[in-house]
């Protein structure tokens, strides 16, 4: 088994850490912000100095591409983001760009010979925390998004559109370059866990098997607005009370349905909001994912026959949005669980709960993900951590992952 | 008994409900707003015209004064405020300035003998909706709040400060024109009940003994936030669905204390509150209100005894502030009740649930305050109503207490 270089590894996290350097250990790193400019040039002279060909294409998405023994064949490609959210941390998406690039290095410095071309790239605005929708590009690509209607996106709280911003960052190359399935035969994207389940059960490798399918609901309580001090208790239909009803009822049903259903209220919207008024509406988010497509029925089923009155307040509910779930290639799966296995690390077979672009680019190429742990579970914050084993380990298996499938493919 | 003319006092209403019209039935009249001193200008033109004096103070409380027959005689005041909330009605506040208007109008036309000076006056700034806090005028008067620290205060989402408004507004005057103990004998305040005890038991008047005391909590769960599709239930510690056990809790514990008793988790703020995130966050405000301050230390002591660890989330709670019950005069309690019963009207005496000028006046003069009922209960929205014969019903019961005051001081 081929082992890329640990030092080298952790070099590059801590290199790409200081754009957008918050200074309290995390970043912030938004989508075509000076920040992300700045990681972007630097992995372009990355790649350049290890002999790959950098191009970009309409949606800036970058390609650096290492030419391999046979030209004849498709690129097999590692993906990821470099973008952060706001007071994000220094893994999530630009672990996967630089373990890709550290598993390139190894290749190339230990000339170790590779029929395919190996493709390094790097997704614009995965994250959405500037341009929403998240995976914007890898959506405009597999047809979700229309191209020109993302570039009319505006920041979030800012002036600036999206299609302003890209022709500003000097990344718009030609959209021959997009990702397609002549030029491409697999994808990769590793990631971090962004949750508990492998540092819980001290695993070093999660094994991707897809995403999990997911319904997002805005459930209402609808109320009426009274003064706090004149308004005896008996008479008040108290929106905020009904929600908190209704919150607990969720966390008991959804709570008996299956052990690995996930569900969060995670937003909640009350009005006026003010200290001396009874609530009179509040809004609250349901956002559930699990694998079986049959557990998110039975969710949607107890929404359904939730009660329609709650202390008085009319209970109505609202289909937000939802994805069923995305199954990886499971040959690609079996090549890192073989390298994983090989290298002798601990590991097993998980899905996602959050969206990669890996999900979009499955419907087009046979495609896999490979998480490493997180500390405490966090992500999206800046404590996020990784340690530099685990991040060696996953670029291990990465880079091994993808020599199997060299020979194979 | 004495009878104010209902038609004139119909259209007093009717007039100043277009000063600050939204055309939807009720009105914004933020406190020296334009349509506040178009307000304040009517009710001079018709004060003059009634021969009364008008006079400001150095913080624009308008005084409007009739003689009596006996010139060295204390006068005998009727407050409120002539400002609205934001989307508030056309009878909180400007009530009990036009049904002292109405009574003093009556007794000019009816040439009703009387001893005592009769004043009418407006409070700037009641509501607070402009420039926080509320019952601000009265509170400087009565040495609760520093008149220059007050001046500083800059608008709600604006950039005027409260001195610069009233500097601006024509209403300034002398500062020895405050309301005080060696001109003043006697507060009355009418006002609407702003909840739904009088309607509900079919009674035509309040005679109001006094404020409720109160207490605020601000109630605080902290969780950790994590990402809601990747965190298993069991390792989540989710502050909203603690903090809903709370509400729910508080709502057990408090309700079970005192019928009387009122109180509302009226606010909430969650963070980080996106609808992917697990909240880390929660805090809400409790405000509980009851005549019996034993019973408000009994809800003191329940806050006290919330369990300090809900789901995993730490709670914590800071008081934020509270007042003690005030009550009011007896004598003129007796001159309110006297005259309701006289004229024939069902009424009871009750404690207002929420906060008046009269509850600083009370600490200077002799003050009493009269309710009329409000439909449905509902206050602070542009659907507040009460009828032509409620609001003449109330200005009938105010002008005998008055005249009664007026004969036995």
């Amino acid at each position: 088994m081929y082992q890329t270089d640990k030092e080298r590894m952790t070099e590059k996290i801590t290199a790409f850490s200081k754009y957008g350097d918050l200074g309290n250990g995390g970043i912030t790193r938004l989508s075509l912000s000076e920040a992300d400019l700045a990681a972007r040039a630097d992995f372009k002279q990355r790649a350049e100095a290890l002999g790959m060909a950098v191009v970009s294409d309409d949606i800036g998405n970058i390609y650096a591409t290492l030419p391999g023994e046979d030209a004849g064949l498709k690129r097999i490609v590692v993906g990821s983001h470099a973008d952060s959210v706001r007071s994000g941390g220094n893994y999530d998406g630009i672990y996967g760009v630089l373990s890709g690039l550290e598993a390139a290095e190894t290749i190339v410095t230990e000339k170790i010979p590779h029929r395919h071309p190996l493709t390094v790239m790097i997704w614009t605005n995965e994250e959405g925390a500037r341009f929403e929708p998240a995976m914007m590009s890898s959506g405009i690509v597999l047809g979700k998004f229309e191209k020109e209607k993302m570039r009319a996106v505006v920041e979030t709280g800012g002036a600036v559109t999206f299609g302003e911003a890209l022709d500003a960052s000097g990344w718009v190359g030609d959209a021959k370059n997009r990702l397609n399935q002549d030029d491409y035969c697999a994808y990769f994207e590793p990631h971090i866990e962004q949750g508990p389940v492998l540092e819980e059960e001290d695993l070093q490798i999660g094994v991707v098997g897809g995403v999990v399918g997911m319904v997002n609901y805005d459930i209402i309580l609808e109320g009426v607005s009274s003064h706090a001090g004149t308004t005896p208790q008996s008479y008040r239909k108290d929106a905020l009370r009904a929600a908190a009803k209704t919150i607990l009822e969720l966390w008991d049903k959804l709570g008996a349905l299956d052990s690995k259903l996930v569900f969060t209220t995670g937003e909640i919207l009350c009005k006026p909001n003010i200290h001396t008024i009874v609530p009179g509406y509040v809004k609250f988010t349901l956002d559930a994912r699990h694998q079986d497509m049959g557990v998110l029925a039975q969710v949607v089923e107890a929404i359904e026959n939730l009660p329609k009155d709650v202390y008085g307040c009319r209970l109505s509910y609202e289909e937000h949005w939802g994805r069923k779930t995305i199954g990886f290639d499971e040959t690609l799966l079996g090549y890192v669980e073989g390298a994983a296995k090989a290298l002798g690390y601990t590991c097993k077979r998980m899905y996602s709960g959050s969206g990669h672009d890996a999900q979009y680019v499955s419907e087009m190429l046979p495609s896999v993900m490979l998480f490493i742990p997180s500390k405490d579970g966090l992500s999206h914050t800046v404590v996020e951590y990784s340690s530099p084993d685990q991040i060696w380990e996953g670029a291990n298996v990465l880079l091994n992952a993808v020599l199997e499938a060299d020979k194979a493919l």
